[in-house]
């Protein structure tokens, strides 16, 4: 496997919110809330337990990102009313990419818009984007949906700016988890192109919420913003 | 766009089944029937509605393959229970790819065996399997999940052997319809790789279900035999 060099590890700089288990990060007008930690432990047998980071992004839209697995349906249901919503309150549920631990609940949400990867609907009608081109896609002028790819063909992430802590990437499976040196590569389809989105992602985010594992801090340069 | 030889594509000698609309094809031990036949239809405003095909094994096992779009959780309840199958009968549920239009209703089968493109998982554990590497993987002797990249980088197919029709291949996108010569290409990410799997579909089976289209038979010589 390619070894990297820490400009596209967490490790360089990057502070893990471990001690004080931040998951909430407030904003005006849009707040970003971790439901669900996502995790991927090897096993024993060879198998291994895996699920993907669950987060809820708050404001003037209701945003939903990745839907965990199959096996999170009531979970999710629960979380959701613990904050006074209901499936049919969630304006958008974007999938960052069709792995099952990250879209395995997408059913909930029938009047949301539903985005993965690079396709976006309402129902069963598709809308043109050009997020599979490169270019984001502006929900408004604070959250737009990032373009992503390397992990699979397709990824996109979505980018909160303005929280209390700076510009907040809910990044899927771009960042395994902060430390992930070792084991993104096995697990990317594109590891070389994935390589350049997560040197863009260390430098246009403050925190990176990774597909399975803790929220971390970039402590980035703000000279070195490099635009989606 | 590449042109394409006749070879790929099932205008040269396939039979669709319009006329009689086959969507029913009986077998021992296992049956296949198309429960929602999948669409894509451009609309003026560059829009297009789409929905992937829904296809429901029964035999000794059963096994749904791809669940339609979230929009589809009723119409997927009701005719399963016409069939006298409740969610919780399905030991299978196989997603082609992990495109919205066909995992929209993971969720329902909190029970089942999920396959997403080449992972394997019960509840939150992944099973180790070898189709990413283009191994198949057989659930019995009878039925096997077969790897068939090229419209996204992980797809596979289900090939289900010894129904009254023959080889029976349920195939996501690898097909889009019968004569799709003018599409799948604008759609795949990897459009050699697909046309290579495209070819061996057309060798190994004798009725392909694609994923946007009616049923059509392929009418191969059983000597160009390729096995996956």
């Amino acid at each position: 496997m390619e070894s990297e060099d820490s400009s596209v590890s967490c490790e360089a700089n990057a502070t893990l919110f471990t001690e004080s288990q931040v998951l909430d990060f407030s904003g005006n007008p849009y707040s970003v809330s971790v439901l669900k930690v996502g995790y991927c432990v090897s096993q024993p047998d060879g198998s291994f337990r895996a699920d993907g980071t669950v987060t809820l992004v708050t404001g003037p839209r209701t945003i939903l990102v990745d839907t965990g697995g199959p096996w999170d349906r009531d979970l999710l249901l629960t979380t959701l009313r613990e904050r006074g919503l209901e499936t049919g309150d969630v304006d958008w549920v974007v999938g960052t990419h069709g792995h099952s631990d990250h879209i395995g609940n997408l059913g909930l949400f029938q009047k949301s818009t539903i985005v993965v990867g690079c396709d976006i609907s309402e129902g069963d009608r598709y809308t043109p984007n050009q997020l599979a081109e490169g270019k984001p896609y502006h929900i408004d002028e604070h959250v737009s949906i990032v373009p992503t790819p390397g992990h699979m063909g397709h990824d996109v992430s979505l980018e909160v700016r303005g929280t209390s802590t700076g510009t907040v990437l809910v990044a899927g499976d771009l960042f395994e988890c902060c430390g992930d040196r070792e084991s993104w590569q096995a697990l990317s389809e594109n590891a070389a192109l994935q390589k350049v989105n997560r040197k863009r992602a260390l430098s246009n985010a403050d925190v990176i919420i990774p597909g399975h594992g803790l929220p971390f801090m970039t402590h980035r340069n703000p000279q070195d913003h490099d635009s989606w």
